[in-house]
């Protein structure tokens, strides 16, 4: 595994520890297929059943053949229990091509991967909140592709791309769609304030059905909260009283900083970080 | 090579025979390369000059490094040589990921794969033309990716897909953007005819500069055609006189059939064929 250089801890291919893949699989030639990134704290996955729900249906929406849920969750569980805090990522493509060309055939096996990452050491302040900024690049929308954790991501490239070209990178840049909406970060999810209104942008024309978006708005909706989901304009971000991040790593990540305007870490973005700790510290049973 | 079953006849990984790229490569996890699909006739790769040079520039979009142009020709004119007829395809990813994330890290070198597969026999007949037909599904568009020939191709898997729905699927599925306009078909380009106007859409918000559009684009202003390139509604298809699709495979292919309507050959699809004849065979000089 030496020559994995740090970036993976540990491999499995189709169910086996290997660390290499056919030069002809369709995830390779395409981008073609789905994945999972999935936070693992004390020795556990968090919120599987979503994650394994989330593959399947974006399976389903791209006729890849799944590999048997239970197979995938026994291989998450095992590699989740090497450490105390790790991130795995589930990628399934329509694997290796029958053929050149693009059409899909029915009878090919799906490749599915496990990959096992250090967990990060945050480089931000979790209380303080992190800055977030705009970028140029705007999403192109499909409704087909919507939604879903594909493998197509050279948008989520290039802007990590923008970003890294700012002399102090902020945290996190902000993603409009080419309609003029705001989508998401690059890596998370995003969530506004607004006279103590939730506001997240719809996923049904481009952007990612976060898992921890998901679960923020159940636990908005199970406290109470007046939600509303739908396409924001720039405006919306100026006016905006408080605004977070989430993904399945970082939770809830209150912003303290949007385009420069200084934002105070309000008390919605408090709340739901409080009422989600015991799941996403896994203290609380219901972690799934 | 025999577990490659028939996809693929000869696979090269970064110089080296070999039929596995690292489960950590770029183009895997996020389709973070570009490709090109050349023709090999005479033993000889078609219009290798053009194929080099856009692969290049789409490196140079992506900020890929470019593997040296001469050792990318080198291996492609080895295995151009194998056979009469070949496909050949070229992938360059960013190489394998440095970090879990989406941002991509300057000192990777990148991957580059060379595969050899059968030219295929057409089941179409090129003399009477092919029918074609509107899709369902829209291509999303973004300028920052247009034109380029990359690796995130969900779009034309689900267009293919969709294609292969029909009872009788015509030979090829015409492709409109979100706004409104023809932008392709799923693995040709396409132009029509229309008042002895050569048009044929802008790629410029989506859609793949071909190789074989340039050639076309250049022969025709070469023969004094007048042309037009630009944004075409629907109407645009059903007023048009003549068609043709093109790609690197099948040169300047005839339409005898637009979702259903009749279409002649006509005689500027006719005088482009007959122009570029002896560059498609590779009987002219000029054949870079």
């Amino acid at each position: 595994m030496s020559a994995l250089a740090g970036a993976a801890l540990e491999v499995w291919v189709n169910g086996q520890a290997g660390m290499t893949v056919s030069a002809l699989d369709r995830g390779l030639h395409f981008g073609d297929g789905v994945f999972e990134s999935i936070a693992c704290v004390g020795g556990r996955a968090r919120f599987l059943r979503l994650h394994l729900e989330r593959l399947g249906e974006g399976c389903a929406r791209l006729s890849i053949p799944t590999p048997p849920a239970e197979t995938l969750e026994a291989v998450v569980r095992q590699l989740a229990q090497r450490d105390e805090r790790a991130m795995l990522k589930l990628i399934v493509t329509r694997g290796v091509a029958a053929s050149r060309g693009y059409a899909p055939s029915c009878d090919q096996p799906a490749t599915w991967i496990a990959l096992r990452y250090h967990f990060p050491q945050e480089e931000h302040c979790a209380e303080e909140g992190v800055a977030v900024r705009t970028l140029a690049l705007r999403l192109g929308e499909n409704p087909a592709l919507a939604g879903m954790k594909h493998c197509n991501r050279l948008e989520q490239v290039l802007a990590r791309a923008e970003l890294a070209r700012y002399a102090q990178p902020p945290f996190e840049g902000l993603l409009f769609s080419r309609s003029g909406h705001l989508v998401s970060g690059t890596m998370t999810n995003v969530f506004l304030v607004r006279d103590g209104r939730l506001l997240t942008p719809s996923v049904d024309r481009c952007g990612v059905a976060g898992i921890m978006r998901r679960v923020v708005l159940e636990e908005a909706d199970r406290l109470g909260m007046a939600i509303s989901e739908g396409r924001f304009e720039a405006a919306e971000l100026s006016a905006a009283s408080e605004m977070f991040l989430t993904n399945a790593r970082l939770g809830v990540l209150a912003v303290s900083g949007i385009d420069g305007r200084k934002v105070a870490v309000g008390p919605l973005t408090r709340r739901l970080q409080a009422a989600l700790a015991p799941r996403l510290t896994m203290t609380a049973d219901a972690c799934v």
